[in-house]
């Protein structure tokens, strides 16, 4: 084991995207264990647009992170050493280890364990881990699940529809019987997205007449929207509602960083289509995280969901992966291997 | 019986408030009956905010009134003479038999019906009948009853609160246990909303500082909002959401007249709150008015609903009518007696 841990701690609050000026990368020593700990090893970190949040000086559903602490983010990972009951060595966790290569794992917070022996740790997917089974595959399933409830023959829309929550969000409607049509910043994206993702359609924003094109590829309006972005392309789709339409509301990643967030000039809809906007989080619903992964784990075997994922290497790239989210640039799960 | 019948026809469709340049009283002769139709005597036209929109070249849930045409609206009345099985005369009907004297009930439309004899006609409350059992009283119960769903213990804001809808919506969230907050435009309606109504508070959105009185008077946030206006609001109740919060999208009365609704920059606390936000209309429901009227009979029977009425008389009355729903000059339900 190395006796030194590289942690990126926050310096100072970002105004923005966040810049290498924010951010420190430290040497720091290997956390000793108390009882009840046990030390994990960091092999992946999930990079999504609430880390972004984390770094606020605001109240969210989980505090700011603090000028000087490790940076927030969901981790997978390897028990190296234990002093609990919970973990044994060779264990392979999910947890908000941070970036960061060892994180201290507690017996009473929440982690996903898959133990040495009897489940192959070895043979554990991280990748597939973090891309579906982490908070992103949960999003998509309760946004879905819970709110939008698409039937068979309804038509369902899905923004940032190459992203990690998007692209599964997708092909569970896919599974339900929609007709999905996704929205995304790019033609290599949108290629992605109907040919791996095997969405019926997919409009480029960035270049297509958003109102146009919703309008040919949902010729019966949108029964169910999953709105990953706000903005204006909310809007647009509000403006193209069906009657008794749901819209998830599931995340704002084009106001993260602005901290703006324009009303939509076409809420009214909502009254005159008799529809529903309703927003959720996935933290409050971890008790029935295993319904989430159990229907999950059923679409993937049956080949019904694919998925990608996009590896940045070196802690020393945090802030380039956590600032490609808002760029647009991957397509997939962005992960950053510590 | 007259042989002469007056009607308030559109002739030039309102820029903003309804002007009597926009219409014409006309005399037209008592229409002939053709087989399957009763005439009907109007004894009192119910001024909803509807009427307004109704007058706009735009399709609704209902067609625009044309030019031409008599101006739409809800009415009660008795039954001069018959064509049909479904009406005798001297029976009591609500129809949409618009600004008019007397007009043609079909029995392939809806409406209902006291029968003279069995239910002692000449005893019926046409002024309850059009404040709390016609669409006004089903209105608040379906918003109410199927969004809001207040529960005991909770806060519930309704806006309008001394209007037609807003008065009773406030009075079924009071009997299912809630705290209820109104928001209206005076002190003296303000007075009638606790005093009569029995609002446990009532915030005068033209003097007090709205942000601050909502502070004050929902130290535990809002679960309930029942709003009517739209407008900013709107925008501040969504900045004052509990957790769990339903916004029930009731109306839009702030901008039925400019035609124009500003998005609520506030609508993004639907995701932070995991809130819902939903529009409804009455029109879709009225499989379920038997359901909604048994439940209003017996609250109103029990003391636990009180209404207030305004009543115009004339025909020549029914601008000044329609434009003191938008002026927000009058309490409870607005009747134009022709």
């Amino acid at each position: 084991m190395d006796a030194v841990n590289h942690q990126v701690v926050l310096r100072s609050r970002p105004q923005g995207l966040l810049t290498a000026v924010d951010v420190e990368l430290v040497e720091t020593p290997v956390p000793e264990l108390d009882d009840g700990e046990a030390l994990v090893r960091t092999e992946l970190i999930g990079i999504d647009p609430a880390v972004r949040t984390w770094l606020d000086d605001q109240r969210g559903y989980l505090p700011p992170v603090q000028l000087g602490e490790v940076i927030r983010a969901a981790t997978i990972g390897e028990v190296v050493s234990t002093r609990c009951d919970a973990y044994g060595v060779g264990d392979v966790v999910t947890s908000l280890g941070g970036f960061s290569n060892y994180s201290v794992a507690r017996d009473d917070l929440f982690t996903t364990v898959v133990r040495r022996g009897s489940d192959h740790p070895e043979e554990v997917d991280r990748e597939e881990l973090l891309a579906v089974f982490g908070s992103t595959g949960a999003t998509a399933y309760f946004g879905m699940h819970d709110i939008g409830r698409p039937g068979p023959g309804e038509t369902v829309v899905v923004s940032a529809a190459a992203g990690a929550t998007g692209s599964i969000a997708g092909q569970l409607a896919k599974h339900a019987g929609a007709r999905v049509v996704g929205i995304a910043g790019s033609d290599e994206k949108c290629s992605v997205v109907t040919g791996e993702f095997g969405f019926d359609a997919c409009i480029n924003h960035r270049t297509d007449d958003l109102d146009a094109a919703l309008r040919e590829h949902c010729p019966g309006r949108v029964d169910v929207y999953f709105d990953n972005v706000g903005g204006p392309i909310l809007d647009a789709v509000l403006g193209r509602l069906a009657m008794n339409a749901r819209v998830v509301l599931c995340g704002v990643i084009s106001s993260y960083v602005t901290g703006e967030h324009p009303g939509p000039a076409n809420w009214v809809q909502l009254l005159a289509r008799r529809a529903r906007m309703e927003g959720f989080n996935t933290m409050d619903k971890w008790d029935r995280y295993e319904e989430a992964t159990t229907e999950l784990r059923r679409l993937c075997d049956a080949g019904a969901i694919h998925f990608r994922t996009h590896v940045f290497e070196g802690l020393d790239r945090a802030v380039a992966a956590l600032n490609a989210l808002f760029e647009g640039t991957n397509v997939g799960k962005t992960l950053l291997r510590p």
